[in-house]
């Protein structure tokens, strides 16, 4: 793409308002616009990343098994009371609306009670199960506070995969492939080594649910880490007989904060009996279905990886997120050979941010490193006459001079 | 993909309630799920011919130099406030929440207001224009009624592209592109031939505005249809003195009914002027904007896509928005040679939806009629003593019989 056609402009400053590290660079380089506390919307290259990071998530989850589908914000009343969770006492961040005719409906902020309701009319007998299904869903939530940038909005995108098995084998057996598989993508994301299974609280049915804590100044969960034993514990739920149960020594553990990138829940039976959702077992009894949830906050974990991946002249993305495989930068008077390299390496297949724009080359370098493509290529009248481009990548100093005929085996 | 792995199934009954022949075949062969009127949920299938439709949309937007983002569902009263559409009044179809804090916010039903706003931060002068945006975005409408399926939902996708120039002449000029581009639109989802350039209400800034109609019988518009000159025009603003202006005469056009499928619209300087967008022209002089808005309904399209390609056994999908290229389906005693068929077929790069299961014959010929992939491939031990499989389209009674060696050959 050609970096004139790209109608957003990098700014000085982020709007006053915005104390997130991961918001002011995003906002800065052209990636979201604010609308209101915790609420975003993603621009052209926010929309790159986003794509990028469901397609790793969207593998992951097609290769366990799961069925992508896409639910609704609109959601009944009565599907919410069944598990007890329309009221606001009860779920305190509620965003509710009315019908015409006067009928409460919620804007949802969760999804696990609509799929399982919508599962009745699926599963039947044994023979209808595992079903796996998730979707990429904007959840609302109506947070009190929103002033944590997309690490915490009251508009997100959210991944969302919910199991359903015939027995708790079934189900242990799922839940672990989805570790396994949730663990590739904080990997594939570029989150990999500090990305941490971790023992949190587990409501009704379970001792612990399993959450992701990717480490983090700042975040918002604290947690206790054995890198050793490459688990940690939520402080939520950290006391001397959960150590032993784990078989972890506290002076083992390092005290560090972490923001939470996913969680991973099951939900026993407890879900299926109050929606009333049974099947059939080979011998004809009624049984009810065993739910778990999985969730991954993909805004959330851009902007982890934005609070992550920066430095003070801006943000460096992954390989693997980037909106961009390569920033080409002419700064040449004639710009007919930067033309003819930008044309030959789409034509190997590289995606281009192409800054042929009419402007200073401080001011090109300065919002290179501020938008934070992985590897900058610079074609400047000076590596024209040994008829070269230099290469940088974002994260290091060191520049390379390599022959243009050279440039896609040297980029491969 | 196996049919035994698609968790839904399908329903020998649509729901009582639901009147509308789309939503009922939809709902019946496992495409949508109905979450209440006028708000449906897209399961597998569904999903995957909305993903169709919306690359063929993203293809024809990015040919004209549109470029990808996606607005927020919570957006500002004050927001709306500047062009007088926040009223209930002004605006009957608002769905409305409040924030912990108590302020107002409305629930996104369009994005012009929104888009144009930002506009603010990234337009300032005459060399930041022409600027042409597009999303996928889930509007919500507060409809009165809706008993049209997914043709009029309460919650639906659509696809809105922005255009904003300095001029009246440059605004033309991509508004034309745009019709290009529509038509070419309508032509690869299959209703090229029945979609017509219509005349209709142009609003406060121009005397016409141009919608898309799709001929239907039930359809919720009125439009007189040149076949000869291949325009129509909108029956609310039909009379002699619009026949008169567009050269036409009323005795060559036909009455007919028709859904409309896309709109485009020039709004010309006014919402710049109420909203405070302007541009400084070469001469240092403040200017304000063209805009215009250019919407095709992604589900609405699909809808009308069943309305027209539908018999009594079910869908009938043209080939470029299917969910699957082929269905094979297996009814030999032994599915060895189908599961060789399958591999081959998908590494010649078909994709195909492989009916393997423990089922009678019948109920997959009545599945698969239902779903309504555009081309059936079956395996039998008769079709397997000669090595081949039959063929057969489904909008088609007429079968083929291909030697299995030929298959891709004769499917290309």
């Amino acid at each position: 793409m050609l970096q004139s056609e790209l109608f957003t402009k990098t700014l000085k400053q982020a709007p006053k308002d915005e104390e997130a590290i991961n918001a002011q660079l995003l906002i800065r380089a052209g990636f979201i616009h604010k609308e209101m506390a915790g609420v975003y919307s993603y621009l052209p290259l926010g929309l790159m990343v986003i794509e990028k990071i469901k397609q790793i998530i969207r593998e992951e989850m097609n290769a366990i098994g799961g069925k992508e589908l896409i639910m609704t914000t609109l959601q009944s009343k009565e599907l919410w009371e069944k598990t007890d969770r329309w009221d606001d006492k009860k779920v305190d961040i509620w965003f509710k609306s009315k019908l015409k005719s006067g009928t409460e409906v919620g804007l949802g902020w969760s999804h696990e009670e609509q799929i399982t309701e919508m599962m009745k009319e699926y599963i039947q007998s044994y023979r209808d199960l595992p079903i796996f299904v998730y979707q990429f869903q904007t959840k609302l939530r109506n947070e009190l506070r929103a002033k944590s940038g997309i690490l915490r909005g009251r508009e997100f995108l959210m991944k969302d995969m919910y199991s359903y098995t015939t027995d708790p084998a079934a189900h242990e057996d799922f839940y672990n492939q989805a570790i396994q598989s949730y663990l590739k993508v904080f990997e594939r994301v570029g989150l990999g080594n500090d990305t941490f299974l971790t023992f949190a609280s587990g409501g009704a049915f379970t001792q612990f649910s399993h959450e992701f804590q990717t480490l983090l100044p700042g975040g918002e969960d604290t947690i206790y880490l054995s890198r050793e034993k490459n688990v940690a514990v939520n402080k939520e739920v950290m006391d001397d007989k959960v150590l032993d149960q784990l078989g972890l020594k506290k002076n083992d553990l390092e005290e560090v904060q972490a923001s939470e990138t996913g969680n991973i829940f099951n939900f026993g039976s407890i879900k299926s009996e109050q929606m009333k959702l049974y099947y059939k077992d080979e011998q004809g009894n009624s049984v009810p279905v065993i739910l778990g949830s999985y969730g991954i906050g993909i805004t959330r974990l851009m902007g982890v990886i934005v609070e992550k991946f920066h430095d003070e002249k801006g943000i460096i993305w992954p390989k693997s997120v980037s909106p961009f495989d390569l920033h080409l930068i002419n700064i040449a008077k004639d710009q007919k050979d930067s033309d003819k390299i930008y044309n030959a390496l789409q034509e190997q297949g590289f995606s281009v941010l192409y800054d042929q724009r009419d402007t200073r080359a401080g001011e090109k370098f300065a919002d290179a490193d501020l938008i934070g493509i992985p590897t900058r290529i610079l074609v400047s009248d000076k590596t024209l006459e040994s008829d070269s481009v230099e290469i940088k990548d974002r994260n290091s100093e060191r520049t390379s001079i390599v022959k243009v005929k050279d440039l896609t085996k040297s980029l491969k």
